[in-house]
């Protein structure tokens, strides 16, 4: 090798691990992101849209002539105006402009394009609706009872032909899973519970509400700026929806305030701003109010679960039995499909040799429930782990020892057919334990709770399980990178990986940065258009860490296989001589420096040899779909975490005060210990607020709060003191060893909590959130709240 | 092969030679382009320009404080407050904002970041300045003139130590060229011919007036948006400029009103623009007004320049000896380096055993020259092909002969060791001149010369070569190419070449299109954003079809024959064995269709395979250096083209009027007939411009016209009719065997027009433009212009 005599020592460092400040943690502490809703294109519309004044009504008329009339309007549209409108959602039960009923509160009858919003506001204040109004559905039991009205009839022709069959019943969705045998499980049972733990509505909350702007070019291309999460999935969507080639549809996506799930459907406005660009040949931009993003952004969905579990004296988990009746609301979103992540914590968390699991989601009026952070897994949590408190209790063994016992390890296969290749359950028990003192206090509080004096302090354990390396659900789960490097070896990563504040950017430059030996600052990421980047299946499911990172590292390594490749053939050397750090190609022997890398490559560009280092990888994670009966390794990964919540109860006011908050987190490998902190310390925060304050109140399909005073989320002063532990479990597959984290962070905290709550009152709580009423109530034996009672089907 | 008994048989077609609508062109044509003027960012301000009230002068000192205090001003900087500003442009002896002395009328003071343009304009009229003024050097003989007052000085320190060396005698650029033996040239003539040529300013006029918008984010990376040809090495100008990481630089180009070489160097008002920017924390969008546009954008460089050549009797061209002295304006951009373009000319239009070259650039008050679609070529142009008229016909041979007998063909080296591999200069000639009928027509012309009435018809011809596949003047003549095909094959091909209104974007299209079987329809072009496209050399030496089109191709190329492989495992058969075309996979043999080319790939993408079409390519021409002597095979290709061109004169009068206008362009091969035909009917439109009606008047260093009422462009109703031929020499390089076409159809007009007044009147005319004042003078013997006195060095 020809390189100089005293060459340059080249420190190794790696990024990996370390406290790595978000690429974008400037621009948004600054205030300089420009979002959406700071966008504006010449020649752009505001648009509004008039929703319905009923919660469940025929619609008679709809006379927008006044507001056509509006001098600044440039467009109004009924579902008269698009008669190419066809049903948008999960179960294609939804028609974005509403001509014959509507079926909710939020429900779309008309819209506006008009100069200003002012304009376009007072355009809607002058459309006139006639009613006529139809039994409001105001809760799932009522909508299953017989002769409930039908919320989705028939739909006719006029000639009185049925263009759509209804849904029978009122019921969404229903399905049915198992393994083992329950009979048997009943059979070797010492204990069985059961209960009936009942989930209520909360809303997301992004900072930034939904908004689009769309726009046909003069070729009839369309183009939308929207804060989807699934920017190549609704590009489909919306190219089959209106009919269009999908090389006419390009989505661009400007940073995005909060995504949690809320915006991975087409929703009404979407196409209604669409349907309005259309008709005005102008840019349309439509931005919701606060309100209205409480009214008409989805939910997460609320759910009636019974669960039975037993297990036998000697601590042995032995069966769960578990129904679930979904309150759907008027239309179908993803969240009818939470149950498939439910059943994976009823069959799989914790060894369950017999699991059985029955779901209906049935059409109500109230609003619609989407996806959100978690998945259905907070609601499953919040009751398997009460369960297994009590369980624990019933049988005189302690809640971790039981916990303990029947957690699974590297190598086990659960009864759905999860395949978790690592494990570190049982060190997120005993770290989570361990550093929150839990069985001390845990004993310490039960000693306490007669103590004088109203205030009772107490803690509580939940853990969970989750996917952490994508999930199988689409046909692919794959992620595509491009990946170039210019004559100052700084990389520019093209990511099909969508940024939606979880600081994606930041770590997929990391796992670039490690493979190139290049400092953060040298990656640009370029992340959120769909006529750029490759394809990519989303943000969900916790999956951008693993499948994203595993993809960029491809293209990084390919870079590097080029670069060394090219250094060995001018050094005279072998590859596997070289290595890449500090910004140089190294002798990988003695770290001595042979060249600058920027200077190589610009060697490599500028002479005979005329070569620009470009790569592209697309990483599909080894998981599979499920089978018929729902069994499948449809993870390449599994994340666990184990939190330990404290809180004080005050018994006089039944206000719950959350103290800390210890958790303990199987993540693989810590990639950005900074993001991965702020992403746990913000799910901790959201779970609180399930918890604890945040309750979207819908009396008979109306929102009674829908607004940040009355929506209490968790303000500042209320974050508990938090101590957060990383269980390094090194997943094989996972980009650098990590695994994913995005939802885990959320998932124990209301049972943690409940189970604490218990611990400090001896009082059990079944029905969120833990208001002052509603646990003033239970510790005075007045529980009384909507759905609040036992629940099973005939 | 496992396809279907009775497949569909697929026809093959090409879009190759067809006239295909540009892409942009629906969103040009309705007004929907945004470019830069359309753009505006939140908190953008808005900035202007004082420029000098004098021509030369010493500033004695400028007074901004009452600017300062104007209120909605936001940052007002004069050269003291940038005190880290350097030198820009070719020479470096440029700076942005002058703090001591000024040197033309359109130099740069002090500039205004402010809420709106009216008050930067306000802003600007409260700063007072002090001048104490010098001599102005009006013309370049008084520039070299023993005794000229030094434009550009040494600059001193306080401590009178030398900042800068100065620029003595005025001198900006001299060099001497020469290939054979010019006094055995002359030994060999019959006829020796010397003439002095004077042509004059012109500029640029794009539609698109300069401008930028320069913003630092809060981590300090500019971003720039601007209409730069050469955005890759602007990139590199800056970061060097502002001593940032190159990494912190982005340019982002927004669709460009127009290029045709003005936007080739780095110019004051972008630097000001940033500057502006970091003081005031803010986006500043700095754009000129027209006036600004035409005081302050380059120009064309002026230039004197004698010809002396000679022949034999028989029709061989002996030599060519050229002196030329070019007004460079008060400071150094492209302009000075059109010499070297020139040379080729002098050096290679036609067989020249023995040439050489002098030529010097000094220093005036002028305004100073950039770069100019032909870049010198016209000016070379103007005075070879007038004497090849002057020299056959003072040998008695008819123009068209004397020129086929000098011309060159394939396989010859000039005497500058330029190789042409493809020439159709030959069947350029003949070619236009038939289609012209120019023999008949000429010998008629001159038969009606002496007839009664004051219109006399003239016929001209006048041919050119230029570089046809790049020009390797930079490190790296190449271009990187990023292609991705969707799952519905549609492509999006990332290319590192600007599109300035070329027509790049569409040739690029159906260069994929044609490799890979598909609609021009499925392309999408990403060409404007550093941070995603690969490195381009950038938009000048009509390159971007040839240089893009390989790399464009190499790409689809690599994608095709990933698709094939896949198809060939699919199917049980050799990749060769299959093709694509219309949209599907075929039987190379039958055509019969195998799969659709959309199913086939939706199959890679969502099966076991997984497999994304994406690829990359970089192409670097196989041209070469020129070496110390300027000799060397420069470009891959060379581009021919003969024009001829007839007037009507009015003698009375002086109007020249052009009628008709019939080229013939080796292309190489047509690949956009539709594209091909605008660009060059916009070129003899520029030509038309150059050659009778455009001209910048400058009077002791003010520019008297600065408005398109006084600076006559060529309107519609004076096109001349056009008869556009291409001989299609299918270069073995080129791209579907196409050479470069960009600058050629403006590069004869004016010497074939001096050749048909010639024709009509007897009267030849050395001196640009033709206006009918000038020809007036020339008819009636009273030619009397600035510059037009016989020039020589001593």
């Amino acid at each position: 090798m020809n390189i100089a005599a005293h060459p340059q020592q080249i420190e190794r460092d790696t990024l990996i691990g370390k406290r790595i400040q978000k690429k974008d943690a400037p621009e948004k502490a600054s205030g300089k992101t420009r979002y959406l809703h700071d966008l504006n294109l010449p020649g752009q519309l505001y648009a509004r849209i008039l929703r319905s004044a009923r919660v469940h009504a025929r619609i008679l008329s709809i006379d927008t002539s006044a507001a056509r009339a509006l001098p600044g309007v440039h467009a109004v549209i009924t579902a008269a105006d698009v008669p190419d409108q066809r049903p948008i959602g999960v179960a294609r039960d939804h028609l974005p402009l509403k001509g014959d009923r509507v079926r909710s509160q939020r429900d779309e009858i008309a819209a506006v394009a008009a100069d200003s919003e002012e304009i376009a506001e007072q355009a809607l204040r002058l459309i006139r609706v006639e009613y006529e109004d139809l039994p409001v559905i105001a809760d799932p039991a009522a909508a299953v009872a017989p002769g409930a009205v039908q919320i989705h009839p028939p739909r006719l022709a006029a000639d009185g032909s049925v263009l759509e069959p209804g849904r029978a019943g009122n019921v969404a969705m229903r399905f049915d899973y198992g393994h083992g045998d329950i009979a048997e499980g009943e059979a070797e049972s010492d204990v069985i519970l059961e209960d009936t733990f009942s989930l209520h509505y909360v809303t997301h909350c992004c900072l930034g509400v939904s908004g689009i702007i769309a726009e046909f070019d003069a070729s009839g291309n369309l183009l939308m700026y929207s804060n989807t999460q699934v920017p190549f999935l609704h590009k489909r969507e919306f190219a089959e929806y209106l009919n269009m080639d999908p090389a006419r549809i390009r989505i661009i996506q400007p940073p995005i305030g909060g995504g949690f799930g809320s915006k991975l459907d087409v929703y009404p406005f979407e196409v209604i701003c669409v349907f309005l660009a259309r008709a005005a040949g102008r840019p349309v931009k439509l931005v919701f109010s606060r309100e209205e993003e409480f009214l008409a952004s989805p939910t997460r969905q609320p759910v009636l679960l019974t669960l039975r579990s037993g297990c036998k004296k000697d601590g042995t988990l032995t069966f769960r039995q578990v129904h679930t009746l979904h309150d759907n609301g008027a239309y179908t979103s993803w969240g009818a499909t939470t149950p498939f992540v439910m059943m994976q914590t009823f069959s799989s968390l914790y060894r369950v040799p017999h699991c059985d699991y029955h779901t209906t989601a049935v059409y109500t009026n109230n609003p619609y429930a989407g996806s959100f952070r978690g998945y259905g897994n907070l609601q499953a949590t919040f009751a398997i782990e009460q369960h297994m408190d009590m369980l624990a209790e019933a049988i005189g063994m302690d809640p971790l020892a039981f916990r303990l016992q029947n957690a699974q390890e590297a190598g086990e296969v659960s009864g759905q057919g999860m395949v978790f290749k690592s494990c570190g359950f049982k060190d997120c028990l005993t770290t989570a334990a361990a550093r929150s003192d839990y069985l001390h206090k845990h004993r310490d509080n039960l000693a306490a709770r007669d103590a004088p004096g109203p205030l009772k302090r107490g803690i509580g354990i939940a853990s969970m399980l989750h996917v952490g390396g994508g999930a199988k659900i689409y046909p692919s789960d794959g992620c595509g990178t491009i990946l170039k490097l210019d004559d100052f070896a700084n990389v520019t990563l093209i990511t099909g990986a969508s940024e939606i504040g979880q600081g994606s950017e930041t770590v997929l430059s990391q796992l670039v940065c490690e493979e190139l030996g290049l400092p953060i600052a040298a990656v640009t990421v370029v992340n959120n258009d769909t006529a750029i980047t490759p394809w990519d299946v989303g943000v969900h499911a916790s999956r951008t860490t693993f499948i994203a990172g595993n993809s960029a590292i491809g293209a990084a390594r390919k870079a590097k296989a080029k670069i060394l490749a090219a250094a060995a053939q001018k050094f005279g050397c072998a590859a596997e001589e070289l290595d890449l750090y500090g910004g140089h190609i190294v002798r990988s022997d003695s770290g001595e420096a042979v060249v600058e890398l920027a200077r190589f490559i610009r060697g490599l560009h500028f002479s005979e040899r005329a070569e620009l280092i470009m790569t592209t990888h697309y990483y599909e994670p080894p998981s599979v779909h499920q089978d018929k009966g729902y069994k499948g390794d449809v993870s390449a990964a599994y994340a666990w975490a184990t939190q330990v919540v404290e809180v004080e109860v005050d018994t006089d006011t039944g206000i719950v005060r959350m103290t800390k908050v210890t958790g303990a987190h199987d993540v693989g490998r810590v990639l950005n210990r900074l993001g991965i902190e702020g992403q746990i310390e913000g799910g901790v925060v959201m779970g609180q607020g399930y918890a604890l304050t945040e309750n979207l109140m819908i009396e008979n399909g109306v929102m009674r709060n829908p607004n940040f005073r009355d929506y209490k989320l968790v303000t500042a002063p209320e974050i508990p003191e938090m101590d957060i532990s990383f269980i390094e479990s090194m997943d094989g597959e996972g980009p650098q060893g990590a695994k994913g984290v995005g939802e885990a962070p959320s998932i124990c905290i209301a049972a943690a909590a409940a189970n604490a709550i218990y611990n400090a009152t001896g009082t059990r709580l079944f029905a969120l959130p833990f208001t002052p009423e509603a646990v003033y109530a239970a510790l005075h034996g007045r529980t009384e709240k909507p759905y609040w009672k036992p629940w099973k089907p005939e």
